[in-house]
C-alpha cells in the first residue's frame, strides 16, 4: 500500500459511486430481510452507514446537480431535468483538479449544459473547458445518461450511446441495443418485450448479463483505473440502475419472487383528504399504476434483482482495487440520486418527500487510520448530499469553502470525534414546474415548488399556495398520517417554517469572496487612501498622511503656534 | 423627431443617469426648501417622480450590481464593494443589445471584476466578451469609479484614470490631478487642502469648475452621442458627485450657507439603547464626524453646491439632446445608487436603512405618448432599483423575462393603469462582514447581514442574531423611534419577518429555464420515448406505440382471442 505520508485522514483517490433511484432501504445493511447486498454490506462493515441521509432534490438532475456542485437546488437554479446548470458555477473537477486528482466520469450525470450560457461568454462546447462546463465538471471518460428511449418527437437524449456501438459491435442486431437488447425481453416468437411497459418486467432481459449496463459500467470504470496507473484520481462511478425501464438480465430477473416483496406502506386514510399537490401525484398515471397489486408484484422482484447485479458489480470492483493495491488508500461512497416510492403511499416514481422517495443510501468508506473507530458503525446524524464535496475536499487536504459549498465535511463522523455543533434540519426541494400537477392545479411555472425540511423528529413541506404537510416521524416512521391540516400541530408547524424561513434568507451567492478575503479587506481600503470621517490630519495615524499634505499642515500648526503666542503675550 | 413608427410605448434611446449618493429628498422637486435644481424639476415635470425608490442595497458596489442586473443582492451575490460579480450572470447590455440598442458606460459602475472566474473558464479578459464581462455588460466608453485615493498600500482603484490625463494635459501639474486638483483647494500659500477631510469642504475646489469631474463625464456623454449618429444607443451616464470627497469648485463652493442646511434629524432616544448593530455604526469615525455641527456645517454646503452642479449640467446634456433632436425619443432616468445620512440618526455615510441613506431620488421621463398622461405627477408606489432594467426592456420592445429579472416595468405607473396587482413590499440588503461592526460583534462572515423590507406603512430590518428594528412609517416618518424591541409590535414584526420569509424562498436561480420553456416542456418527454406507468400497449395512444413493439401486441391479442374461441366452445 502507498500511503498518503504525513497527512493522517487523507485519501489518495476517490471513488465515487452512484446509483439511481435506489430506495435507502433496499439494502440488506439497511434492514431489508430478502435482499441480498453481500459486497455492500462488507462496504458498510468497512465504513460508516449513513441512516439519515437526504437528497437536495427527489429527481435526477437536480439532485444530482446538488451533489456535483455542493450547493442547494435553491443556489444552483437547476430545479428539474434538462434545466440546464448555468456556466460558471463551480462543480466536483473544480474542487477536486486543484487538488491533483483527475475527475472522470463514467455513466450518469443527466446534466444538461447551458449552451445558451456558453455562446454568450464565447466559450466553445469542444475544448477542453466546454466539455467540462457542458459535463457538470467531469471528464466524460463515459457519459451516458441511460435513457435511450424515442418516439415521435425523436430521441429523448440525443447524443450517441457509446454502449449502443458496444452492443452492435457484438452482433446485437440494430442500432438500439440500450433499448432492443438491454431493456427488452421477448415472447416465445422472439418479438420484442418492451422494458418501458411494466407488465414486462418479470422477463429477462434479451441481453446477456455481462453485456447488461451494470456490468458494462464497471468494466468502464476498471478500465479507467488501469489506464490512470499512478496519477490520483477522483472518479464518479454512476450507474443508470436500478431506475427503469425496470427488466433484469438473467438470472437476476427469477432471483426475487413474491414472498420477498416488503409489505406496502400505505393507508386508506392517506386518500382520504390528501394535501392538492399530493393529490395530483398520487393521481398521476405512474402512480396509479403502482398503486396496483400487479405492477408491484411484476416490478419489485426485477427492481431487487437489478440491485443485487450492482452488488455483485461492487464486489467485481472490490476484487480490482484489490488487485491494484488501491483499496486502502482510495475513499469509496456509495449512494443513490434518490429513492423510488414503489407504490407506498400510492405513490410511484419518486417527486414527493416520503422517505422511500427523498432518503437515500449512504455509505462511506474512509480507508485512513483515522477512521478505524468508526468502521462498522451506523450514523444517525442529518446529514444531505451537499456533504460529499466538502468531505472529498477535506479527505484530499483541501480547505473547507464554505462561501461556494454549502454542505459539511462528514469527517467528524467518519473519524469518531462527533461535532459540538452541526445541523438541525436537512432540506429538499422539487420544482413541478413541468408536470401535469401544475397545469392542474393551476399554478405558474414560477410558483410550482416544494420545500421540505425535517429534523430528527419532523418533517414539514411547504408548497407555496398550499397548506404545509407535517409528518412525525418517530411516532409515524412509515409516515401515515398528515398532520399539517390539524390545527393542534400549528406551533411544530410554525417552528419548522422559521426554520425553512432563514435557510433561505441564507447567504448562498456571496461565491467570489471567501470568509478569509473578507477578513482580509477589513480597513484595507484605509490603507490606499480612503479616508472617511477625519475631520483633519491631526484625526489621522501619521502614516497615512500623505506627503503633500505636510505643506498645508505645517502653515495650520504654525498659525496656531503664532496664535498661541499672541495669546501668552496679551496675557502677560 | 424620427418616430418609432407602430410601436406605441417605445423609445429609440436610453439614458439612464446616476449621481452617487444622492439624497432622494435633496431635490427641489422632491421637498427641498433651499435646494436650487431647476433643470431635475423641468424633468420631473416632463414625467414621473416616483417617491417612495429604494435601493437594493446601502453601499455603491451592490447596489450598483442590483441597478445593472435586475436582481436582488441575494440574487447576484456582489454583497459589498469589490466582490466581484461573478462570471455569468446578465447584465443591462446582455438585455439591451439583442433590442438593438448599443449600450455603454459613462463614469461610474463601482463593478470588481471576476477576474478568477473568467481565467477558469477561458475568458480573455481584453477580447469584447472579456471587456464587457469585466464591465459588467457595458461597453466602456470611459470608465472612472472616482476613487482615485492612494495610500501607503498603494492606489484603491489600480486602473489609469482618462481624466488625470485630461487634466494634466490641460497643464494641472502632477499625475494625480484628480486628489490633487479635482478633490482639493488650497491655502492661502497655495499648499494642498485634501477633500478627503472634512475640515477642507467649504473650500472652493483647485480645478477651474469646466474641468471638474461633472462637466467632464457631460462632455464625455455629449461627445458619445454624437458618435453613436443613428444607431440606438443605452447610455449610463454615472457621476460620481455628490459622493466624496466632497468639495465643490467654484462658484458651487459657496453658493449654500450655514442657513441652507436642512434641521437635522435624530433625537437623544436613538442613542438610548440602540439596536446593536446600528450601535455599532453609530460608533463608527464617519459617525461620529456627521453628528458633530462642524462637520455638517462644513459638508452639507458643499453637497448641495455639487448637486447643484450637476442639475446644471442635467441642463446642459438636455439641451444637447434637444439640438440633436433626440429629446422626444430618449426615455431618460435619473437616479441614485443610494442616499446618506448626514448627520441624521447620528450617522454619517449610508449603511443602514433609514430613509435617507436607503430612499433614492428617481425621475422617469417616457417620451412616447404612452406617457403624456402622467407627465408632472408623482408616484407613490413601492419601487425598486431592480425596476429599471424591466422598463427598459419594455420600452425597447423586448419580452419580460421574470427567470432572470427579479424587477417589474413600471409602464403601468408611466402610462397611467396602475395595475390591479403590484408588490406590496421592497427589499434592501446590506452585508457588513467588511467592516468593523462585524469584528465589535464577533459576527463571522457569513452572518453578518441585514434585510430591510418595508411597505408603506413599516419598515423591518432583520440582522440574523439580534432583534429586529421596527419604524412606523405613518406615525413617524422621521423615524426617530425603534419599536423593534416593543412588544407591543411583535405582531408586526412577526408579519414582516414572514413576509421577508416568502421572499428569501423565491425562485432566483432558475435562471435557464424561461416560463414559456417549461410550459412548453410538460409532457414533451413522453413523445420522446419516456413512457412511465403504462402496464402494457393499450394504455398508450396509438401514436406512442414504436412499429417494434407490434409484434408481441399481435401475438398477444391472437393468443387472447384463442382463450375467448376456447370459452365460446367449452360454453357450447
Amino acid at each position: 500500500m502507498r500511503t498518503i505520508a504525513g497527512h493522517p485522514g487523507m485519501s489518495r483517490n476517490i471513488l465515487f459511486i452512484m446509483c439511481d433511484q435506489l430506495r435507502w432501504d433496499y439494502l440488506a445493511c439497511a434492514g431489508h430481510r430478502r435482499l441480498r447486498t453481500p459486497n455492500l454490506d462488507a462496504l458498510a462493515a468497512r465504513g460508516v452507514r449513513f441512516s439519515r441521509a437526504y437528497a437536495q432534490s427527489t429527481i435526477c438532475g437536480s439532485s444530482r446537480m446538488s451533489f456535483y456542485t455542493g450547493r442547494y437546488v435553491q443556489s444552483h437554479g437547476a430545479a428539474w431535468n434538462n434545466f440546464p446548470l448555468r456556466v460558471g458555477e463551480w462543480t466536483l473537477g473544480d474542487y477536486m483538479r486543484p487538488l491533483g486528482r483527475q475527475t472522470v466520469l463514467v455513466g450518469k450525470t443527466h446534466m444538461a449544459a447551458d449552451t445558451e450560457g456558453m455562446a454568450r461568454l464565447g466559450i466553445d462546447p469542444t475544448s477542453t473547458i466546454g466539455v467540462r462546463v457542458s459535463e457538470c465538471g467531469f471528464d466524460p471518460y463515459e457519459r451516458d445518461d441511460g435513457l435511450h428511449g424515442s418516439g415521435p418527437d425523436g430521441r429523448y437524449d440525443e447524443r450517441p450511446a457509446r454502449y449502443n456501438q458496444y452492443l452492435k459491435n457484438l452482433g446485437y442486431s440494430g442500432d438500439d441495443g440500450w433499448d432492443d437488447w438491454a431493456n427488452a425481453g421477448e415472447d416465445d416468437d422472439g418479438n420484442l418485450l418492451s422494458g418501458w411497459l411494466l407488465r414486462n418486467a418479470s422477463r429477462p432481459a434479451r441481453v446477456a448479463e455481462e453485456h447488461s449496463e451494470t456490468p458494462y459500467m464497471t468494466r468502464r470504470a476498471t478500465q479507467f483505473i488501469d489506464e490512470a496507473g499512478d496519477a490520483p484520481w477522483c472518479m464518479h462511478l454512476s450507474y443508470i440502475k436500478p431506475h427503469w425501464p425496470c427488466i433484469a438480465p438473467a438470472p437476476y430477473h427469477a432471483m426475487y419472487g413474491l414472498q420477498d416483496i416488503p409489505a406496502v406502506a400505505r393507508s386508506e386514510a392517506e386518500r382520504a383528504a390528501p394535501h392538492p399537490v399530493y393529490r395530483e401525484f398520487m393521481n398521476s398515471r405512474v402512480s396509479r399504476a403502482f398503486s396496483r397489486d400487479d405492477v408491484r408484484n411484476a416490478v419489485i422482484p426485477a427492481y431487487m434483482g437489478l440491485i443485487t447485479q450492482i452488488d455483485d458489480q461492487i464486489g467485481v470492483l472490490m476484487r480490482h482495487l484489490e488487485r491494484r493495491g488501491l483499496i486502502n488508500e482510495t475513499l469509496i461512497v456509495f449512494t443513490s440520486d434518490h429513492g423510488d416510492y414503489l407504490g407506498d403511499h400510492w405513490m410511484g416514481e419518486k417527486d414527493l418527500f416520503h422517505d422511500p422517495s427523498v432518503k437515500i443510501p449512504l455509505i462511506v468508506v474512509d480507508p485512513s487510520r483515522a477512521a478505524d473507530a468508526t468502521r462498522g458503525s451506523v450514523c444517525d446524524a442529518l446529514v444531505e448530499a451537499i456533504d460529499l464535496i466538502p468531505t472529498f475536499v477535506q479527505a484530499c487536504g483541501g480547505a473547507a469553502q464554505p462561501h461556494r459549498l454549502e454542505g459539511l465535511a462528514l469527517q467528524p463522523w467518519l473519524h469518531g470525534y462527533p461535532p459540538a455543533r452541526w445541523r438541525r434540519f436537512v432540506v429538499s426541494e422539487y420544482d413541478y414546474s413541468v408536470t401535469p400537477a401544475a397545469n392542474a392545479l393551476g399554478v405558474a411555472p414560477m410558483d410550482a415548488r416544494m420545500f421540505m425540511i425535517a429534523d430528527e423528529h419532523w418533517k414539514y413541506v411547504h408548497a407555496p399556495g398550499f397548506r404545509p404537510m407535517l409528518h412525525d416521524l418517530l411516532n409515524d416512521p412509515p409516515e401515515l398520517v398528515d398532520l399539517g391540516a390539524d390545527t393542534s400541530f400549528e406551533a411544530q408547524c410554525q417552528r419548522m417554517h422559521e426554520a425553512l424561513g432563514r435557510w433561505g434568507l441564507r447567504q448562498s451567492q456571496r461565491t467570489t469572496r471567501s470568509e478569509e478575503e473578507i477578513v482580509a479587506m477589513r480597513g484595507s481600503s484605509q490603507r490606499k487612501g480612503i479616508l472617511l470621517g477625519f475631520w483633519d490630519e491631526s484625526e489621522l495615524p501619521d502614516d497615512l498622511v500623505p506627503d503633500k499634505w505636510r505643506g498645508a499642515l505645517q502653515r495650520r500648526r504654525d498659525e496656531q503656534r503664532m496664535r498661541d503666542s499672541n495669546v501668552q503675550v496679551s496675557e502677560h
